[in-house]
């Protein structure tokens, strides 16, 4: 271990031999992994160079490859566990050039290590792996053969280590702090980027020892209308006396999310959206008892939306995803999700965030949990807390 | 004007008709657009959403189409300049799964314009247009020719309206609010987390009116060793006595950036990065006043080795590209470049970030500016804080 990978050589074993094990079932020579979630969780590489090309060669033997621009190799040898041989840099030309693309160095890599007639397998749906990336790779390496490998890697993460569970309640108990501190300072007049720039303050000091890192997404926190959409960001605007806020918030420590969503109403709410409120907080109790191991995600989904409909609200669509570690733009896992047509079984040990919230015509009602699947019982809730619909004034 | 996109209807008009001759050049009657930066230059749109397919078609009349999630039309009608019939949504059941692709729906969409048959530009170099996303569209439009119309958008943004160039100003003001807070409050014994808080912080409440938005990179930050990587995050470690760290920063205003990087020692800095202090800040002159209307881009980089060369200080490659609207994960415009091999003709109204920075063997030296191209003499930097290694204690 030459860098400062933050798991133990044993802990990147078990992810490598995993790995290799859904590679050897694929029928893969070898992939090419360019999600920096799984650059991450196989090598430990870290840094915000992933607007450039870059990622990892996994073959059936040695130390994984890490490949990106010459000037991020440095960050590669400060992070990565494996020795400085295996990691590679190309020239500067290459970047954002419309002349020459970095994949044309790549496929010499993979030449040079006698793969030109491999099974490569690589991530064809991924922000990191371009359309032209996959076209100059293939001109490049005419007498391979390049199947589609997404997910291959992210299937493995969804079980974690107790190093990782670990990593994640370190998240959660951050989470919790920028939530409290959302909660507690959102008020009428208050302006909104005020609200952000200490829900980001209080994520980044973090609690004690446990450092706060960067989340994958940044706080979601829209008000009245803007709530009835769920992506929106924030703005200068004021708080205001009637409307509701919800915070979508993670605290992050070590590339590890643990994602929550409340609501708060600044005064008192309409009756509709207390109705509401009894209707979801039941429903996740429904789903939080569904999601027992060996049980499926749809069957989270699916308890949730019965309760709904008992009373009288529609709610479809995808309700929750696995979460981990994670780089911008998302921070789920991109493998199961929680919904009706989704049948991954679950086991201990698998984090979710569970997400029903709903958005309505004129406002939005998010509360949510990170949970982790339990050996005996129903899910366990990472966060503390309190789950309801905040009321303040 | 329907929503609450940040600009007026003529500037709108500029950038659609600047498009629209694109197009016509490159013999194309549509374009789908999913550069995010690209979508809220044509659109307005701004959430974070772009963990989705999502984008933007255009063709040479009407308004342009807006199409993502279905949530996430909520987010289009909130902040979109276009009348909601053409804001479109594609259902849940879409997102990241592995039986159905939105291209799948995207496709339909087009088909159902007319558009079955045309010559259509897709952005074939972006984070947001996978290998998988062309391979299903271009399935599902058999009949259609697709072409690459990577940095079709990006270049007609490369010279700024007087609006946007107020935008970039109001940017700078608080990125050099946020580099104040970095120099005055770096000091041995602070944790690099606790600093990294006040810096975003500062970012985020802005300056009076010009709150802050969230930059398209967070603070890049590192110490010592750490600092001879060009793109590594922070940690909690402590500041130390004796190492220099760099700060990459950027302020946000309404999604345009000025990003600025400054060095600070802690204690009396080694004799060799006093004398690289000396040879980068006679660099950055050079570089400035080569930087003018009529001149190259190359001009800029060529300029600035040169003086590197006198004082034997190798520097190569990549040293700037243009800034403005962004979203996550780069700053940068992906147009031009300002590097040896780059032609480009500087014209006024151009914002580079010119970013001459050394990495050496056993630390870094980040010295730049935001720079404006003007009508005459050489460019002028947008920020006020002073250029120079700084020194404490």
């Amino acid at each position: 271990m030459t860098g400062h990978a933050p798991f133990s050589a044993a802990e990147y074993d078990r992810r490598l031999t995993l790995t290799r094990k859904a590679m050897q079932k694929a029928g893969l020579d070898a992939v090419f992994i360019t999600d920096p979630s799984n650059q991450a969780w196989l090598t430990g590489y870290d840094g915000w160079s992933f607007y450039v090309h870059q990622g990892v060669i996994v073959t059936q033997s040695g130390e994984p490859i890490w490949w990106g621009r010459n000037m991020d190799k440095f960050g590669g040898r400060r992070t990565c566990w494996m020795g400085h041989d295996n990691i590679l840099g190309y020239g500067d030309h290459y970047v954002q050039s419309s002349e020459v693309h970095p994949m044309q160095d790549l496929a010499d890599v993979i030449k040079s290590r006698g793969l030109e007639k491999a099974h490569i397998g690589v991530e064809m749906e991924n922000y990191y792996y371009s359309a032209k990336a996959h076209e100059v790779l293939k001109t490049c390496l005419p007498d391979a053969r390049l199947a589609d490998a997404t997910g291959l890697v992210n299937w493995q993460r969804l079980i974690k280590s107790e190093d990782e569970i670990d990593f994640i309640s370190k998240a959660s108990g951050i989470t919790d702090k920028v939530m409290q501190v959302a909660l507690e300072r959102a008020e009428p007049g208050m302006r909104k980027n005020d609200l952000v720039a200490d829900i980001m303050h209080a994520g980044i000091t973090g609690v004690g020892d446990d450092w706060g890192d960067y989340p994958a997404i940044v706080p979601l926190t829209p008000s009245g209308l803007d709530a009835t959409a769920a992506h929106l960001t924030w703005n200068g605007d004021k708080l205001r006396e009637g409307e509701a806020t919800f915070f979508e918030l993670s605290g992050c420590y070590r590339r590890y999310h643990a994602p929550l969503c409340r609501t708060i109403h600044l005064g008192t709410p309409p009756d509709e959206m207390k109705r509401a409120e009894i209707a979801q907080l039941e429903g996740i109790s429904a789903g939080l008892d569904a999601a027992r191991a060996g049980n499926l995600t749809c069957d989270i989904a699916n308890a949730f939306m019965a309760v709904m409909a008992k009373h009288g609200i529609e709610r479809q669509g995808r309700m929750g995803y696995p979460i981990g570690l994670s780089y911008p733009p998302d921070w789920g896992e991109r493998s199961a999700s929680i919904r009706s047509e989704d049948q991954t079984v679950l086991q201990a040990g698998m984090v979710f965030h569970f997400m029903p919230a709903l958005w309505m015509d004129t406002w939005g009602l998010e509360t949510t949990e990170t949970i982790l699947i339990t050996e005996n019982g129903s899910a366990k809730p990472l966060s503390n807390v309190e789950r309801k619909l905040f009321v303040k004034g």
